[in-house]
Formats: C-alpha cells, sequence, structure tokens
C-alpha cells in the first residue's frame, strides 16, 4: 500500500502549498482522492500513469478539494483515453462537470460514471476482486464524506516444500491457495493448514478531511491500518477550528487513538503556520504513532 | 504598458508549461486575459496584487483559458476582497461560475459582475477614464473574442519653462494640460501649442486567441501596437491548423504585416513541439518584428 500526497494544505494553491490531492495505491489499483486546482500538474511530476486512473473521489465542493477535475477529465480526453472513469462525490458533481464540458464542446470519448452520494449513512461504494471503499460520513460547512479503503485477503501462500514432499500434484495448487484441503489418491486427506499459510493481513486506509472532530466515525474505521486526518489547525488556534468545522491536531489524534489505528497522518494544515513540527508535537501527547503529510510525500506501509 | 506572459501554451498544463492567461499593464490598470488552470500560482510566483485586477476577459470558455477562474474568484473571496470584479466572457460563464460557488456554498462577498458576451460583431464592453476594450470576434470551434486594449489620449505635457518665462498663474496649468489657450490680463492669448508639448501616442494591444487565420479582424486591428496572436502550429502541422481551427506562425504574420502592426507577439504552441526557434523563423519570413512569448515573459513598450 502506498500513499504519494499531492498535497495537503488548506484553502488556496499558493506558489509552495497545493490543495488537497493524493493518490493511494492499493493491491495495484490507483484512486485519486480529492483533486484541488493544479493535481493534473502533480500528478506529472509524480510520473503516475494517468491511464491507471479509474476512480476518483471527492469528498466535498470546496474548490480546494475539486477545482483541478476539470482539468483532469479535459486532460485524460485529449491524451485520447477510452477506459472508463469513475468519479464518486456528492450530488452536483455530475451537474457542474457536464455544464463545464457542454460549455466547451468538450464531451468524453470514455465512459464517465459518476456515483453521486447523498447518504448521511456510511455506504459501499465501491467492490470489486481486490478493494472494497465505504465513505465516512464527516461534518463539515457542506456535505462532505471521508473514504474508507479495504484490501481483500488475498490467496493463501503454498507451502511448496511440503506440497513437493507429499508428492501433491501440481493441479490441486490453485485450490490450496483457495484454502481447500487435498485429497491423496490413497484416500488420505491433508489438511490445507499443512499446505499453505497465512496470507499478509489484508490493509486498510481511511482519508477524513474535511470534518469537525467527529468522534461517531470512530466504529467506522476501528482498527484502520493508517488514518489520514484534517489537523487544519494546532491550538493556538482551537477557537477557528470549531467555528469553521475543522480539527486540530489533538482531535485527529483523539480520533486515531480511539479508533486503535496503526499510524496516524496528519495533513490539510492552515497556511498560516510557518512549519509543521508543532502539530506532530501536539498530537503526540495523545496518539504516539503520528506521521507529518507533507506535498510531494510518499508513504509504503 | 507592460506585458506579464503566466502562460502561453496549448491544450493542457504540464510540468514547466502553463495554459494561457497573461495580465496587460495599461495606464496603471491590470487586466487578467484568459485564466488557465494554475493561473492564481503564476499571479502569485510574479507577485501580482490580487486586489489590483478589477477586470478579467475570457477569450472563449475551453478549459486551457478558463479552468483557473473559479479557483481565483474563490480566493479573492477568501483574501476578504471587497471590491468590484468584472468578468468579461462568452454566454455560459455566469452559470457555470454561480453553479460552482452554489455547491460549495462560497458566494462572494464581493460585487461580481458578468459581462456576458454573444454578439459576432465587434463591441465596446469596457471604457473608462483612461482605457477602452474592444472585442474581435475569431473563429475557433467554440464563440471566441480577442481583445482590443486601447489607452485614451493623455493629457498634454506643461511646457513649464514657458510658462514661467510668461509668468502664467499656476491656476492655470490643468487648463494648459487640456489643451486651452491662456489669456492674460493684459489681454494677449498665448496658443497652448506654446505652453504644451503632445502626450505620449495612446498605446494599444490587441490579444487574439484562439483562432483560425481570419483576415476580416485586419481592419479592427489596424495599426495596433503589439498584437499577440496564437500560433499553435508551425508548417509541417498546417493540416491540423485548419481542422482545429487554430492558426500557423505564417497566418499570424501575415495578420500582423496586413494590420500593420508594431510589434506582433506569437503563442499558444502545441507542446508537441520541443523549442520555439521554428516559430519566429517562419513568421519573419512574412513580418519582420516577431517576439515569442513565454511563460514568465515580461514585455514592455
Amino acid at each position: 500500500m502506498k500513499l504519494t500526497i499531492l498535497g495537503c494544505y488548506s484553502a488556496t494553491p499558493r506558489t509552495f502549498n497545493n490543495p488537497t490531492s493524493q493518490v493511494l495505491e492499493m493491491k495495484g489499483q490507483l484512486f485519486l482522492i480529492d483533486c484541488g486546482e493544479g493535481t493534473q500538474v502533480e500528478l506529472r511530476r509524480h510520473k503516475i500513469k494517468f491511464a491507471r486512473i479509474k476512480h476518483i473521489f471527492i469528498s466535498h465542493l470546496h474548490g480546494d478539494h475539486f477545482f483541478g477535475l476539470p482539468g483532469l477529465i479535459s486532460t485524460f480526453r485529449l491524451l485520447g483515453r477510452d477506459s472508463e472513469l469513475n468519479i464518486y462525490g456528492p450530488k452536483g458533481i455530475k451537474e457542474v462537470i457536464s455544464l463545464m464540458m457542454k460549455l466547451s464542446g468538450s464531451w468524453t470519448d470514455f465512459p464517465l460514471v459518476f456515483h453521486e452520494l447523498n447518504s448521511k449513512e456510511s455506504e459501499l461504494i465501491l467492490d470489486n476482486e481486490k478493494v472494497e471503499v465505504r465513505t465516512i460520513p464527516l461534518d463539515h460547512r457542506v456535505y462532505t464524506n471521508g473514504f474508507l479503503f479495504r484490501e481483500k485477503p488475498g490467496e493463501r501462500k503454498l507451502n511448496i516444500a511440503e506440497a513437493i514432499e507429499l508428492g501433491i500434484d501440481k493441479a490441486y495448487y490453485r485450490n490450496i491457495k483457495k484454502g481447500k484441503d487435498v485429497e491423496l489418491e490413497s484416500g488420505e486427506v491433508i489438511p490445507n493448514a499443512r499446505l499453505s499459510f497465512d496470507p499478509p493481513a489484508p490493509k486498510s486506509y481511511a482519508f477524513c478531511s474535511d470534518t469537525a472532530y467527529k468522534p461517531d466515525i470512530v466504529p467506522l474505521i476501528s482498527g484502520v491500518d493508517v488514518l489520514y486526518h484534517e489537523s487544519t489547525f494546532m491550538e493556538a488556534h482551537a477557537h477557528l477550528s470549531s467555528s469553521t468545522k475543522h480539527s486540530t491536531a489533538k482531535e485527529a489524534a483523539a480520533i486515531a487513538r480511539d479508533a486503535k489505528a496503526g499510524t496516524l497522518i496528519l495533513g490539510h494544515y492552515s497556511t498560516r503556520y510557518g512549519e509543521l513540527d508543532g502539530f506532530k508535537d501536539e498530537a503526540s501527547g495523545i496518539f504516539e504513532n503520528v506521521l507529518l503529510a507533507d506535498d510531494g510525500k510518499e508513504f509504503e506501509f
């Protein structure tokens, strides 16, 4: 699982700070999460192949989270894309993107599938062979969702030495990986546990931005391996945090602690702060394993 | 008159090429012309004060000419702007910008005035004390206008030495600058020509992008001091030029020659070309005074 931060600052793009966008690679699939202005340039900078992006998740319709989307779709079109693109985001996203395409006379040749969200309950919105994605209803000034990405358990790993030792025909290997026992010609049944090892534990990633402190998301993300939670403010500006429906670093840490997350990544910093160490200091008092997102950073888990 | 090229490449923003946007400073007023994705970052890079931009001109609604506009308006709002912003662009621009503001719950506190264009004839769209702006109807795949900016003649310059020599009271100076004669107490009339010099000749700038070769714009821009004309292609791709309704460098030069322009600036290059010298070479065979736009370049006239 690999997370690439294309941008993680709040509000508006600046010379050295990009608005929110990140790419999650999970089981070989790429998921683009939010798409602030300038995202397509950051994708190029990171040499991420545009054609590999088949699913884009938009948390909410504030500009710093989606103003790069019309340009990215337009670029996909200009590059001659033909594969389907799925866009998951709040109701209204289809209307605004469609209007922009209409005005510019630029309908896509590839299938553009909108999955508009308006439920206040968590929903399963993507479910394929390897990954499932659920919404995490958040509390912001406009309708907002976080997203929980979960790997599905992989196949069991063949204990090749034991299989050879027992003279098991290769034709059985697929079934062994699927967890089945093997019956030998002699009638003896070899239990699967002797022929295979547990697969790597499936990983999970939760993206929660933008949101006020919302403890009722804890059960939804319980035990998540990696939690990205916005921390727009430090304690000094906690009053702004509540009035703007954002979180402080401490609040993000409390969510991570209560959800028993493996790792907390902080982001969506207000650009009023010159440096980021204070965010980590404040969060670390509450939750141990804190990392700081920054534009261009890559995390592997 | 100063022209700052924020971006001058066609199609999509890339790591080192920005889509179209430029700032014209004329008689102390700033005019933003087109606003491709990333424009607000380029404005910051050039340290152009956002509050000085009161008029934005959008040639047409292809993404590489206006996808930066929603973000720029949103940033104006976040910065607490209160002065009026005028946006001149094709019909439809108001609907799409308004929809984006509605979806993000981000109505501006400052007056946002849309001047929607749909005429196929040249129109006077801005007329203030110092500058007037007219549309230049162009020929592209969607409804498109260029823009002709003209300084108004300034006040005459006072011949201060002569005024003192003749003992003229300072109270008359304003009228002298306005071209009036002065009657002395003796009854003698001093003609204005003796008391003042001609003001600097008013300057003009024409922005013509995107467009196919359209010789009927020549009378509209006749004698323009500086013509920015798109040259998406060189001769090797002239066939693409006509099918996409763009111009070649030679066609841009022919317009400059026929309009008796002072200077031609080429831009809106296709990113297929590694270097730009070929554009200048091809245009120079037809029109002598050719300059090449490039991202970040500033021209003073």
